[in-house]
């Protein structure tokens, strides 16, 4: 595993670099990363660009045995920019526009944003993309992490785009989102709504279907927005990687993992959670999506347990490991007052300094595997489903909080890996698939559900599989794995039949060709989970 | 009594049809309830009529032995009358539009809403006014339920209206209202505002004499629209009952009910509760206003003690009860899994089909009575009253539940029904009258309060009894029957001299012509007011 | 001490005034307190002036023998002032207008609100300042109470001038903000935003630097806003005295008093409290702005231990005692049902009448303290960094509940008065100094610290003293008086060295020149205070 770490140039005055360089580099530490949100400080004015105090940070690091990973600084446009085009702004649910000052006040569907956001990108490739002190990229940072949603204009046509193409005509999406409900019928698409607030007297909410369509039309908002960045890269930087900072699934799940990362080369992820199999869930989750080794871009410096909490990412597949970061922000927003990072604000090594150099100093090996093994049980994460139960007012549940404190949890144990899976073909030849809240209805994974239990796979599911489709609306008909898989023959949903809930939560267990499956509550307890998962494993 | 149901004929294929009646029909079910929220099924484009689809279902209905209640679809005016007009949706207290998407996005104030909505009402009643299949007519859905106050243009139009009528001159209103408090004074009707909210650093709030009339004149609109529909149907339903569907209090008694039934025929309500005195309470409340039979037009299929609520309210004058109903959505805003309903999505019996099924076998006897009787203890409900209290900010009390919870609780015996009075006639011979939170004076009733006492009736009252007048506003003198009645003869009102809470919370006790009157505290518990019904009906 | 009591002349039919005045005079009550809000009732008209029930209700209350403390009504504007001029309304800080309809919708930095309010405040004085019966003037009510930031238009222009008098130069700013970070660079001073809400999906805020600045210029506004009517009163009123009611700090402590009451000549206060050691400290702090005897201008008449609380304020140097209020509202947003004032609405005597005039009778001197004693303790409070606490959202700290209820609390002892310090100044020969919370570096405090140690104090400090600059900024040097005064001689912050809280929570003790000084932890109890208090006094 390489360690890597965090640190503001732009920060800092130019005498400071080599003196903190040289403490990074004591640490133990050879890479750092840059530029994250140095946009204004890269392009002061519109088009005029200072590379200056860049290229000497970058020759600076080199020249103290630091390597860079250079980030795209897209994240922050500056105040030229919103000031010049106004509508680079997003708006929120509420119909208010994020305003500058903070970060991410960027909509991904204003032609103005993308622009200029791309040309910094490619003005940086152009510099950077062949430097050999520059190893690797990040696009952006936290992609959908304080904007994950965009309510203004430009958002609602380029939404109305994705409608008409997704649906092809408006009678279509009529029929497939029961507009018939409430007199909801549309004429054309240009007179569908964002799903905004409908703040009557009582708060209501917009047709569930229209909520996932607008979902999913954010989340690949953001896909292709990323895409075009790497896009930009490639010409220039001769085969580097490429990747991005995700964050937990606490903070919003919206951004469809396994799209996002198709384009990139390595998952990149932010982490700040104390809890093990918290953090142990992420590293399988990071290594799941391209089934390769990942990298930690952040972890906080802080942490009490920072050592046996890289071990834990180590052994779940992380190559390299980004603390967050070399200093203290002594102002904005996450200025803070000290010891968490490696050095305090007045320059002094923190306490956990001594912490990082000592275990690379005895443990680090600086080698990065270039492969993942396979665990032997896969656990099934299906973004869609999650955003389902997200938008539901009826039956809202915290998707990915139960797959992580409950399903994951009843998993854990430090030295077991689990192979967390996003799309059918990542069903392999596990002993047991788990396939929790994977409500809406995906016929290649029925297929190959079928199939992998037939060949003697063991599956777990909840009992509300399959009980929508795609535009989030209720099957009337029960899926053919039911009866085939299951041995679950009734013309019923399993709960719309069985209202007591059977001990121990599981409702069926059935043999199917060499393997057995079994459904069970979706309030299964982790006791229960547990047990349920040893028989399985039997 | 008789039984029916909630149906959608426009949510199916019509080859549905049939299949769905002979299920509904096998139940024992005679009616359906049908139209609710179709408006932009019946009205497609402005001014365009599909009566097809309705006109079949009908026959159909009845060629299965079913008759229908028809509701106007009012509710939810369609995409294209939003588009063309859109002052027809209302304003947030914030000031936000509420937006297209769900119901009851309709101004009450709005001229376009209006007519529009008496074209489509005025249509339906010309063509099935006089079907024989269609037994009754239900107005619009749960009037006050999303959308109780509107703070648009039109609304502040017609408020002011209402203002210059109720007050004569602005002279007037500042003297009653005493705007002379923080220089509220007014110089025209116009300049007054809707009570929107007023968020400075500190949360402040409107004038509550402002706020209250607000209240009045939010009540009155809807009761006016109300009475403007009934006035439509009329001419063409040869005599048949008019309703609409109320809802509970707990969801806001923001409409006079003894108002809004005055013109209509039937008192119709929707229950959801499973709580048997909240459930008993709203049938002695429906029976009350119009000292008839009334008929539940919501009730949920699914609860768990549906046989014994449906005793209950027979019991207390319910003549027919729908329940609600034949179908889960499987999409739109109350999508549903599944088993709550007649039916399941996959088309299956439901487990409470057969409850109702076995029900009507045995017992359904399918007569609608068409008296109701009294009972010994009344109870009165005054809205105003409520209203005051909920536009409180410093001595703010849900009146609602306090008279749910507390009184009716401390009188409920399922075998016991109570009169809820709501008006001075509605006082006759009981043995007991409860009169609690009345804060507002109203001079009828306290007249026919001493006449009541005088001539051998039990009295119970808080000791906030007409604190108020109809403005809102505090009297500086104490009302007459207070010494009269009550015995209470200081020049201040009670809880002004006494500050301690006496034992059991009775204030005073007093004998008056051949009655009694007692004054109670407010804060009296379930166990005091038991203690004291008990004795007052000794 | 003086005793005087809140009326409304303009509430009440002439014919009342003898009335209430003769019960207010034999409550034993000399002054009243009038005019607060009555702008609309002095100037219905723009421009036209009604005094005639003003010289009328002074005269006769002369004629009772009370004497008058007039307010300058400014706090309401009227309707038809906000007509003319809308932007006399201020904006709240989600980009609402505070409506017209409740008090303080005004907004300090709009020229026509100004303009009018000297207009009606000069001619005032002109009418009354020599009047004889007039011998004490208070400006507006509670500065700062409902509005304390004003989020509008006129808001922003001053606050760009205020930046620019301030920074000089826009780099200048951006260099002490840290605009760098975020790319949150700026140009020009016109492109400043006020720290409005920005919400994204997750809620985000602004520079701290920019919070920082607007909370001082807001006070800056009330500030000046106070010396200007202070300014037009004093060429008419004969050296009569001026003050204003400020409020409780719980209630926000947004105005810094050392500066508001730098230009007045007695500090006014309102205290709505039943905790002794809290209307104890508001005593404290009174005194100590000026450190003069001080007034209360606001005092609930209903409190159940009102004589106790009276001895308790003129123990700590309350020179007059204004209740709050003669008589209930019966309207308006402060209406009310009864007792708790003088007396009530019926006009009877209520219960504290009686308390009153026993007190007056047997107690009350009716004379004035012209000076205020020192005190052993002193207890330094700084309103920048209460503020900067208030802004922190990653470290917020209820700075002045903090001081009132831990420290404060700590060292509460009915008999025992403590200086409440505001200025290196106020620091005199004080057995004992604290300074809680001090987390803003003020180069003239660490130099008097530094004195008033060396010649003996004590001094007890929380280890977050001096962290952050007025900007604030953290700190990136440790200042001196750690090393000197407090025997710190690490190259760090004390928290950032020491993780572990030490027990009783104080980090240092140290012995300087004659005196002695600890470092405690913020979070020290009220028992570990107490016991460190007790030691640091023997």
């Amino acid at each position: 595993m390489i360690l890597g770490v965090a640190y503001y140039p732009e920060h800092e005055q130019p005498e400071h670099w080599p003196i903190d360089y040289k403490k990074i580099k004591e640490a133990g530490i050879t890479q750092i990363r840059i530029a994250e949100f140095a946009w204004a400080v890269l392009e002061p004015r519109d088009g005029e660009f200072d590379w200056e105090w860049l290229d000497r940070s970058i020759e600076e690091a080199a020249a103290c045995g630091l390597e860079v990973v250079l980030c795209t600084p897209t994240a922050c446009p500056p105040i030229w920019l919103v000031e010049k085009h106004p509508d680079v702004l997003p708006v929120n649910r509420s119909g208010a526009t994020v305003r500058f000052g903070a970060r991410q006040h960027r909509s991904y569907s204003s032609k103005h944003y993308v622009d200029y956001s791309m040309r910094i990108v490619t003005k940086m490739a152009e510099r950077y993309g062949s430097h050999p002190a520059v190893v690797a990229w990040q696009l952006d940072n936290e992609f959908g992490g304080e904007t994950k949603f965009d309510f203004g204009e430009c958002s609602l046509e380029a939404f109305h785009a994705y409608l008409a193409e997704t649906y092809g005509t408006v009678e279509e999406l009529n029929r497939r989102w029961g507009t018939v409900f409430w007199s909801q019928r549309y004429e054309r698409f240009d007179q569908i709504p964002l799903p905004a607030k409908i703040d009557a007297d009582v708060t209501m909410w917009q047709n569930p279907s229209l909520e996932m369509a607008f979902a999913k039309f954010s989340s690949l908002s953001i896909v292709n927005y990323a895409r075009k960045q790497a896009e930009a890269l490639r010409p220039f930087i001769d085969g580097r990687p490429i990747t991005t900072n995700a964050f937990m699934f606490r903070w919003g799940d919206s951004v469809d993992w396994s799209k996002l990362f198709d384009g990139l080369d390595v998952v990149g992820m932010d982490i700040y959670s104390d809890k093990p199999h918290e953090i142990a869930f992420y590293g399988d989750a990071c290594r799941g999506v391209l089934q390769r080794p990942f990298w930690m871009m952040e972890y906080g410096t802080g942490s009490r347990n920072l050592i046996s909490e890289m071990e834990l990412l180590k052994d779940r597949g992380c190559s390299r490991f980004f603390l967050f970061k070399a200093k203290p922000f002594p102002w904005g927003q996450e200025q803070g007052g000290g010891h968490p990072e490696l050095l305090t604000l007045t320059g002094e090594p923190s306490a956990n300094y001594g912490v990082v150099r000592d275990y690379t100093e005895r443990h680090l090996d600086y080698i990065e595997p270039t492969e993942a093994q396979a665990a032997p049980i896969g656990l099934y994460y299906h973004f869609e489903s999650s955003w389902s139960y997200r938008i539901s007012v009826s039956d809202h549940i915290a998707y990915a909080d139960y797959m992580v404190d409950t399903v994951y949890r009843s998993l854990y144990d430090e030295t077991r890996s689990v192979d967390v899976l996003y799309t059918p073909e990542h069903i392999g030849d596990h002993k047991l698939v788990i396939v929790p809240l994977h409500l809406l209805h995906d016929a290649a994974l029925e297929q190959r559900l079928s199939e992998y239990v037939q060949s003697g796979g063991r599956l777990i599911a909840t009992t509300d599989l399959f009980r929508k489709n795609g535009d989030n609306v209720f099957l009337t008909q029960v899926p053919e794995l039911y009866g085939s898989v299951f041995g679950w023959n009734a013309n019923n949903f399993v709960t719309d039949s069985i209202r007591v809930r059977p001990s121990g939560g599981v409702y069926t267990e059935n043999r199917y060709g060499e393997g057995k499956a079994w459904f069970v509550a979706r309030d299964t307890s982790v006791e229960e989970w547990q047990a349920l998962i040893a028989k399985a494993l039997l």
